[in-house]
This record gives structure tokens, C-alpha cells and sequence, in this order.
């Protein structure tokens, strides 16, 4: 009996601050840890099914994959939810850039997503400019017929790098067509990424109507800083480009969508998701198989420990974030006509690095209330609760007034990796990724508590 | 006139919540992210000096190499302060265990630092234990003329991994002389990490008095996985253990210390270090050489952004914290000879990871005047202010009654490269050291400016 006494002393002292929940808290962070298996599950996703840009064949599979990985947790439903997809294909691309000394050199480049091919090899001379504001004073005099280099690199004076990349993005999205208007032939843009290496990013673009489609490529970042030194010093001829692509029909696709139906409000719903589909290189590894499998995690937890839910907690998978968003366009217009209300929307699509906190794009009441959570988080690190951006994949519920959350891991290595054929599984770390797990599963858990 | 104007106004608003410190603290952060230097000087302590265990050629260069790097900053004054040395060698070593069915296996082992080597090759049965208790009970029957196991894994369930490694670290320092007791021929100690891989993990170790002293190594955490299978299914035949290796009489070695002398108080020192020795093994990047140039750049970033700090502030690489602490040590005993008033004692030793904070080892006072200035560190998202350990270095400075301050960054990878061939500078990613020197930084001058 001592023994027993004694035992319970230990255990209300590991537990000093305990209340009920963070008991359950405590048991949500052990279950990830000790017994997770979204890392398991992301290494599978990676190697067995790998790169799945939407309308390939690779994210056919995974859409089996995950709907078999969600049977085999046994949730209450599982189904998928049609989508009709862009396809785009990449072939092959090339660039050289020729020297006045008769010497070549191969860059390291990658189309943009989205981008056309070009006619045969564009030969042409190469201008840099490091912004929109410089290729407006340039004009038609000195772009037409040249190959716009834009080297804008990333500010790291920002902390958070989605900052930086906010701040640069709009030169691989638009950069083609405000060049094209000054009869640019293609256009090479820096890759988004703070990273100084040779791997470039793909990503993107889209064109402007009536202005002529040219091919868009990106750079390695250190690749950029070589032409920049090139053409500083006038030792650039010309640059070679070859950029093969295409883009076909529309295709059939899916949501991945499962879900533990909830015990006493199964019609009112929070969901948690990430997409599923990737870019055509590397693993979509930390973009965004972490926020597939995290999501998957989440629901496993909660049946795991026997936690019955009020609401019903939806994992959805969400295909073509990348280049679409049309599996988030469509997942919210049939919530619209079904009437399904969403008392919250939760994203993971910030790679899977140690947690940090979550953003929230939601009303002043729904944002304090969660606030007052934030004890409960410390014991596990978990600080940033900010107004803030949501995702890509829930953004389209925001005009049915559903509150947005994005979860916040830590941002520093994220752009090392994105959209670059160095995301791969290898480069996701196990104890990040379950810490992901089991902090938004402690957000889905209060939120279904207490809202 | 209206530009300057709006461009008053576009500045104030960059910096909304401005302050004099927080304009500062920003400055400090730019300067850090913009033009850091620590991340091209630890390149530098990595590949042109390299491993340097306290004693060895290695170590005597990168005495002179942090010496140079201070001087060429132009610090007020830059000294070495004489420390003696223990100094003990690695030579090989070499695993294998025998199976029953014939095959033998190589294990991937290291010798711990401090250990004996065996005389010749030790061949013997292995017996397990998880730990301490298991051992007691086993007692000299079971234990006498065997090589005792130890595999105690890291328990997942630990947020921060250093308190997994402070629950383990007992079995790799005293291991040894405990299974000695027993009559054990040597010990294999499962290494200290979360990581699955097969990198082992040295260390320091110690003999206890009056116990015969046995050779004790460590296995890497893929293979003690393997042993234990192998164990459990009573496949092995036996053991055999090669260790050589040596220690040699003590020897001069030196902690560098450089300082920028304060205007109104030079009399009183903040104190910023880290440990300039590493183990033989890898580069010593995160531990420590983060660490040192962390502590450098502080320094540099205050004479670049011209701040005259009221009292004096001193970097100090300590020499020999892995393997005696010698130099911690001998600062503090010199400190107190010349009767130097120390107002705190900043320790960068957790490897050069994303900042979270700091944790205290000082009265309520200082920490509750400390925590008044946490609002200033938000934006960079430094949230972790608690009462906890300082570190090793700045440890014996606690008798003299000075404020000791660990420096906190993110601890999920530190374990993945300790005391391994695999911390090397690739392993430090730029940002999170630079961050981590603005964090240190700030952290400086809020102390010399409010205390």
C-alpha cells in the first residue's frame, strides 16, 4: 500500500501542473513519441510513392496509398472526394550560358510549373535586373529580345523566412508576362531560397492574358550569384535555353478525406489537413508528406487513446495545392452545398520541423479563446499564437467565416528544401515531425472541448 | 520634404514598437543575419583546424587560431590564460561479436575518453543490463569474467533531449567502475542518442577509487539494437574487444580570452564563452565551436554597430571542458585571486540551433529583472526565460556568487551529432547560428545597459 501511495506522490509530481487536460496533453505528446507513426508512414509515402505532382500517375497511387493508410487506421469514414486537375509535364531543360572567351558553362535550372516550352533553342542575350521597379525603366529598348535574368535574392533581415519568401515570390509567379510585355523571349528567375547551393527551385507561374507565354525557368542560388558576376563583369555572349514541357487536358483526380465521426455534434467539423499532391522532383517530403502524415497522426492519436470527440475531426488530403488549389477550391464548394459547418480549419504545409505555435486568420473572440490555451502548450515548447496567414488548401473556407489556423513549425530550413529534388525524406527529422503531431493534435483536442 | 517625411513615417511604422532598445536589438539581429561572420569562422576552426582534443596538436593550433581571429578584430585586449591539460590519446579499437552459428560481426564502437586500453584483445561473454538496478541484482556470479552491456536508450518522451541525456550520461561515466566491481572485463555503453544510425558516440568517463579499472566503449544505437536482438535470441557466442589507447603526463594548454574594456564599469565583466577543445573525433561544430564563435561575434557585432558597453564585456574560449573542466576551473580560481567582479556568465555549449532563450542559474532577483525585458526578444521568437543550468565552463564560477546563463536553442538534433565523426560544420545550418549570436547579443546588452 506504501508502495502504492508512493507511486501516485511520483506521478502527481511528474504531473505537477496537472489538470485534466494536460493530462491528456501529456498522453497525446507520449503517444507521438514513443509509439508515432507518421514518420513510418511519410518515409513510405516518399519512397513508394515519391515525387506526385497532380495528374501524374505517382499521385493516382496516392491517392490509394492514403485512402488505404486511413482504412487501415479504421476511422469511421473514409472517402475520396472528386477534383478535376491541371496537368502539367516537364521534359527536359537545359541552359548555358556562353562566355566572351569562348568558354560555356551549364547552369543549373529547372522550369516552372505551369511554364510553355520554347520553340527550339532560345539563343539570346541575357539582362539582370533585380526587380519589376528596373525592368519598368529598362522598357522595350533594352529587354526586347533578350533572356530577363531576375536575381532578387531573399532579405534574411526577416526572422521568419515565409516572410522573405512572400517578399520575392511574385518574380517566379508573374515574372514571365511583365517581361514578355517588353518582348522579353524567356525569362530565369533566382530560386526562393536563402540556401547558397546548386539546387533550383522549381514552383508556380502563371501568365497574363494577351501577352505573349515564354519559357520560365529557375536558378540555383549559386548559380545566380555566378551570372550576376558574369554579366557585372560583361564577360556574358549569350545564354542557351532549352526548355521542353507541356501542358494537357484536365484530369480526374481526389481529396483523400477521412474522419472520426464525432459522439454528440457530428455535424459540426474540424479539420485538419495538408495536400497531397507535390512538385515532379525530389519526395514532397517536407512539402507537404509531413503535413499529410501529421494530419493522419492526429486522428490515429485520438483512437489510439480512446478519445471520443464531440465534433467529428476530419483529416483531408488535399490534391494540387501546388499548381491549382483546385482540391481546396472544390473541397469548400461542396461543404458550401452540403451545408457542413467547420467550426475550425487547420493546415500543416510549413514542413515538418520542430513546432513553434500556429497562425490564425480568424475573429477576435475565436483568437482570444484560443489564447487562453497557451499554459497548457508550454511544458512543450509551443509559444507563437499569432494573427496570421492560414493555408493554400483551407483558404477558400474563409468566405464561409470557417476560422483558419496554420500550424507554425520552426521556418529556417524549410526554403533549403522546397520544391527542389533535395526534399526528400531523408531530410525530415523524426522527433520534429511527431512533435508536429501531437501539438496540433493538443490544439484539435481543446478546440473540440471547448468550442 | 514629403518624402523625408514619409519615409519618417514608413520607418517608424517598420519598427512599431520602438523603442531605443528595440531599434538597437534590431540593429544587432540585422547585423548578425546581413553580415555574420561566425558561420565563415567556424568553417574555419572546422577544416583548418579540425578536432582538438585538450593536449593534442589540434588543440595548441586552434589556440593560436581564436587568438588571431580575436586580435584581428581589434578587441581591447586579447590574452591567453595558462591552463594545465590532461591529456589522453586514441589509438583503435575494434568489436566483434562471435555468433553461435559461426558468422562474426563487426559493431561500430569508440573508446571513451579517459578509459584504460585492454590488455590485448579482451574475448569474453556479454551480459546486458538496462541499467543500474539490473546490474546490483545480477551481482558478481552473473557479472565476473563478462563484458557487461549497458544499453539505458534515451526516453523519447523528453521534450528537451538534454534531459534524456542527463538520465542516461551516469551509465557511459560510470559504468565502467560499476561493472568492475563485479568483476567485469569491459563495458559497452549504448550511446548517448535519440537517433537510430550508426555513428557511436564518445565521451568523457572516470574510474572510481580502489576498483580495478576496465576498457569501456560505446556502441552506436543501430548496433546495440542489433546486440540486443542477438542477446535476446541467444545467438552470441562471445566478444572480442580491442582497445588501445593512453594518457600521457598533463600539458600547458591555454583558455583565449579577448574583451572590449567597459567605459564607466571596466571593472565589471559580463562574461560570453564557450569551449574551444572538442573530442578527437568529427569537428567539433556544434560542440562546440557554435559555441566559441558565437561568443567571438557578440563581440565583433558590438564594435561594428559602435555600442561602448558600460562595463566590460569578455569572450572566453574555454580549453578542456569535455575531459576535466581544467579551464573552467582555472578562470575561476584566477578570477577570484584577482578578485574580478563578474555581474554574469553567458555559456553557448548546446550546439548552433535555432535560438529558443536562456535558462538561469541565478537568485529571483536577477532572473525576475531579466524576464522584464522578455516583450523585447518576441519578434525573433526568443520565448524560453527559465531557472535551470548555466553550463560546465561557467559552473565553478557559481561559488563566487556570479549569475551563470546557459544559452537555450533548439535541442531535437543536438544528440544526432555529439561526440560523433558527425559534427562537422556541414551539420550547422547558417541562419540558426547567426541567429543564436543576435540572440547572445541582445541578451548582452540588455544586461549592460540595465544592471
Amino acid at each position: 500500500m506504501k508502495k502504492v501511495i508512493f507511486s501516485i506522490l511520483i506521478f502527481c509530481y511528474s504531473y505537477s501542473n496537472a489538470n485534466p487536460d494536460s493530462l491528456i496533453i501529456r498522453k497525446i505528446y507520449d503517444e507521438a513519441l514513443e509509439n508515432g507513426e507518421c514518420y513510418q508512414n511519410l518515409r513510405s509515402l516518399c519512397k513508394d510513392v515519391g515525387a506526385r505532382l497532380s495528374g501524374s500517375p505517382q499521385a493516382d497511387q496516392a491517392v490509394e496509398w492514403a485512402k488505404k493508410l486511413m482504412e487501415s487506421y479504421g476511422f469511421d469514414k473514409v472517402w475520396l472526394q472528386e477534383v478535376m486537375v491541371p496537368v502539367w509535364q516537364r521534359e527536359s531543360e537545359k541552359c548555358e550560358v556562353e562566355l566572351k572567351n569562348g568558354k560555356s558553362v551549364s547552369l543549373n535550372i529547372i522550369t516552372l510549373g505551369g511554364s510553355v516550352a520554347g520553340e527550339g533553342e532560345i539563343s539570346a542575350p541575357v539582362i539582370e535586373v533585380k526587380n519589376f521597379e528596373e525592368l519598368e525603366k529598362l522598357g522595350e529598348n533594352h529587354i526586347k529580345g533578350k533572356i530577363v535574368f531576375f536575381n532578387h535574392p531573399f532579405d534574411p533581415k526577416y526572422i521568419e523566412t515565409f516572410r522573405a519568401y512572400s517578399s520575392c515570390v511574385g518574380y517566379r509567379f508573374s515574372g514571365a508576362s511583365n517581361a514578355a510585355k517588353y518582348g522579353a523571349k524567356a525569362v530565369i528567375i533566382r530560386s526562393m531560397t536563402e540556401a547558397h547551393d546548386n539546387f533550383p527551385h522549381t514552383g508556380v507561374m502563371a501568365y497574363k492574358e494577351d501577352i505573349p507565354k515564354i519559357p520560365a525557368v529557375a536558378i540555383a542560388s549559386n548559380h545566380a550569384d555566378s551570372l550576376h558576376q558574369w554579366i557585372k563583369n560583361s564577360q556574358v555572349a549569350r545564354i542557351n535555353l532549352e526548355v521542353n514541357c507541356r501542358t494537357l487536358p484536365d484530369k480526374k483526380s481526389y481529396n483523400v478525406i477521412g474522419e472520426i465521426t464525432g459522439a454528440t455534434k457530428p455535424d459540426e467539423i474540424i479539420l485538419v489537413g495538408g495536400h497531397l499532391d507535390s512538385w515532379d522532383v525530389g519526395e514532397g517530403a517536407h512539402d507537404d508528406g509531413a503535413g499529410c502524415v501529421q494530419s493522419v497522426e492526429v486522428l490515429r492519436i485520438f483512437k489510439k487513446l480512446g478519445i471520443k470527440p464531440k465534433h467529428t475531426i476530419r483529416a483531408v488530403l488535399f490534391m494540387n495545392e501546388e499548381n491549382g488549389n483546385r482540391g481546396g477550391k472544390t473541397y469548400a464548394e461542396q461543404a458550401a452545398l452540403k451545408n457542413e459547418k467547420h467550426i475550425a480549419a487547420i493546415e500543416s504545409d510549413r514542413g515538418g520541423f520542430t513546432p513553434r505555435g500556429f497562425s490564425f486568420d480568424s475573429d477576435e473572440l475565436f483568437f482570444e479563446k484560443i489564447k487562453s490555451f497557451q499554459s497548457l502548450f508550454k511544458p512543450y515548447l509551443i509559444h507563437y499564437f499569432e494573427k496570421g496567414y492560414g493555408g493554400v488548401d483551407i483558404s477558400p473556407l474563409k468566405k464561409q467565416g470557417v476560422p483558419l489556423i496554420g500550424f507554425v513549425p520552426d521556418s529556417q530550413r524549410y526554403f533549403d528544401f522546397h520544391h527542389t529534388k533535395n526534399d526528400v525524406f531523408e531530410n525530415v527529422h523524426e522527433r520534429e515531425l511527431e512533435l508536429g503531431s501531437a501539438t496540433i493534435a493538443t490544439l484539435v483536442y481543446l478546440i473540440d472541448k471547448y468550442f
